[in-house]
């Protein structure tokens, strides 16, 4: 096998990791010695080993002079666990095949300096570019504190979300719900606004065994969500944040809250100067909270205010070939809109792939050098 | 070189008459002795020799004994050239491998027996497929005698075909454009509602040299077409066919039309019982008028109607990597839309592809068992 194909096994590893390791970064590590694979690993859940320290956990044999390849520059701090950089200066493993860097550009780098200095043989920035496509959301989080947020709608090949009565069951097929389901099990949490939570009344869960469900969060200005949803019901089974912009001296609303806490929702005030919710404050939040990364399934409208606010980094689009047809259809972005066609907010298109009958079309947001990215009115 | 190779060099031949051999298809051959090609041919243009009698005026030397590749059942009937198969058989060519069938039930196979009576092996159905994609237009019209009708749009990945303000340019980058400038050379006619007229005052005609200009077709209920406008200007130049559905015996109408004639435009009146232009019925008019193409570049009022007439054959969806949202902004078939996703208008995808930034869908329209296929209203 070539240093290539033991860096992909690594990757392939880290992998395993999805939906787990959060907010932490997936991790894989493969060892070496004279052309045989003599352990291997991944970090499988935040809290527990690093990749590293589970390969070394694997090993048949002695590691003494062989080489890790490493999805991750190891780490050189004592966190919940101890630093990896000690374990493999312990091993006597004698070189270190590094992908991506550490994120934060302060420490970058130390991990790979402390072992040259016990002598050991680093390689850097090895096959940098397939590890870095393994955690973008990390690479966000730990660098902002704010959630990356992935913003999901399904359409008909005519823009269409749900018909002109908001009827939206089903538009893809079985295969691309599915697709979705894995993406709440891959994002630590799920937003939706209240439109969706009245019209549709979704549990936003996983119903898949073996894939985790994410932080449900409601975007609900008003405090309109009804105590008999299915949300507001299965609180106490799934954590659920929701967020309104009223103010806390209302009589009303503080009955609400509480009722709301009673049944296990936790609530959280986020308004701004026009009395909506501030989706940037909110991510600040839901940041601290330790949410590193939120797939948005909203409606028309807060999919707008999301693009507005700068939040959004990444469109998963999915296309059914059919057509609803209808001026009042919804689409997937509305609000006020832009005047001109040069004022569209830009994207840059990343993956299209078929998924059963359906089509995904994946872009990042393109960043405009000062502010986040938004969709200007003119 | 294999019998599959020759038949691919026959097809690339055939397409070189794309655009250009309308209402006839497109057909290309190949002749084959001894393991080489002695000679080629394609059908170059509507009234032309075929590409049979074509590569036999290629010749480097007798085909006696040779074998002919041809993607379509060569003719035997005298049209506007004597019969090909008359010319094989003069030729003493031994053998024939025929692509796709004659699409006339009532004549197919004719040809092929007329062959083998003459002591030709004939081979046929072979890579059928392959030779019938080059000629969905014609089957559609020798069968139906209306045009094949191919909608297409261009829209953002939010589905919008132009902001709110009706601004529309541009929506996809230059190779996109190209591209439809091409299909707009490949099929007879172009058609266009009178919101497009009176918002862009487009020409509708093709700016690239070696390319052929469509025959523009306005959808006009009510004569409403400036007498200035670009394509009433330019209707000498190019031939102008504007329907509407006003009665001739108001006076205005007369009057329009008249002038409308003086300038070079024909015009056809083709109502509905409500008063708006009915789609069939202009179909029926335009295929006798030798029409057997349409590509369909309507706004999503236009768009609506063609799906609801059952005329729309395939779907031609230009996406760009952008938003521009907007509750206002326009989509690319408005009108009523229907009420339940089990209603929507099935497509079948046939071909995803990237052209520069932008990203091209192709869907055939599935037919309904009954009638032609058209959006249900609920």
């Amino acid at each position: 096998m070539t240093d290539q194909e033991y860096m992909l096994r690594a990757i392939q590893l880290a992998k395993k990791g999805e939906g787990w390791t959060n907010p932490n970064p997936m991790v894989g590590a493969v060892i070496v010695k004279d052309g045989r694979i003599i352990g291997e690993g991944y970090h499988k859940k935040c809290g527990e080993l690093h990749a590293e320290r589970n390969a070394i956990a694997s090993l048949t044999e002695s590691a003494e002079g062989a080489t890790i390849y490493v999805t991750l520059e190891p780490c050189c701090h004592y966190g919940k666990t101890p630093p990896c950089t000690e374990a493999i200066i312990e091993q006597k493993i004698k070189k270190v095949v590094i992908g991506s860097r550490d994120p934060n550009p302060k420490v970058a780098g130390k991990g790979a300096q402390i072992l040259r200095e016990s002598g050991i043989t680093v390689v850097q920035d090895f096959m940098r570019e397939e590890c870095d496509c393994l955690n973008p959301v990390f690479f966000h989080y730990i660098t902002t504190k704010t959630p990356y947020v992935v913003m999901k709608y399904a359409m008909t090949l005519d823009g269409k979300i749900a018909t002109k009565t908001g009827a939206s069951k089903w538009i893809t097929g079985e295969p691309a719900r599915q697709e979705v389901q894995h993406m709440r099990h891959r994002y630590m949490g799920i937003m939706a606004g209240i439109g969706t939570v009245l019209a549709d009344d979704p549990m936003l869960n996983v119903r898949v065994e073996g894939w985790k469900s994410p932080v449900r969060i409601v975007c609900d200005s008003s405090l309109r969500i009804p105590l008999d949803s299915q949300i507001v019901r299965s609180a106490k089974e799934y954590r659920t944040i929701v967020a309104y912009a009223g103010r806390e001296e209302n009589e009303e609303i503080t009955e609400k809250i509480e009722r709301l806490h009673a049944k296990g929702v936790d609530t959280v005030c986020c308004p701004d100067e026009k009395g909506q919710i501030d989706l940037k404050k909110l991510m600040t939040y839901l940041g601290n909270e330790g949410i590193d990364s939120i797939l948005l399934e909203g409606g028309g409208t807060l999919n707008d205010s999301a693009l507005r606010a700068g939040i959004v980094k990444e469109v998963h689009c999915f296309i059914a070939p059919k057509l609803f047809g209808g001026k009042n259809s919804k689409t997937p972005v509305q609000g006020i809109g832009i005047g001109l066609p040069s004022e569209a907010l830009k994207l840059k298109c990343t993956d299209i792939c078929r998924i059963g009958e359906d089509i995904r079309i994946i872009c990042q947001v393109c960043e405009k050098e000062q502010e986040g990215p938004c969709l200007q009115e003119s």
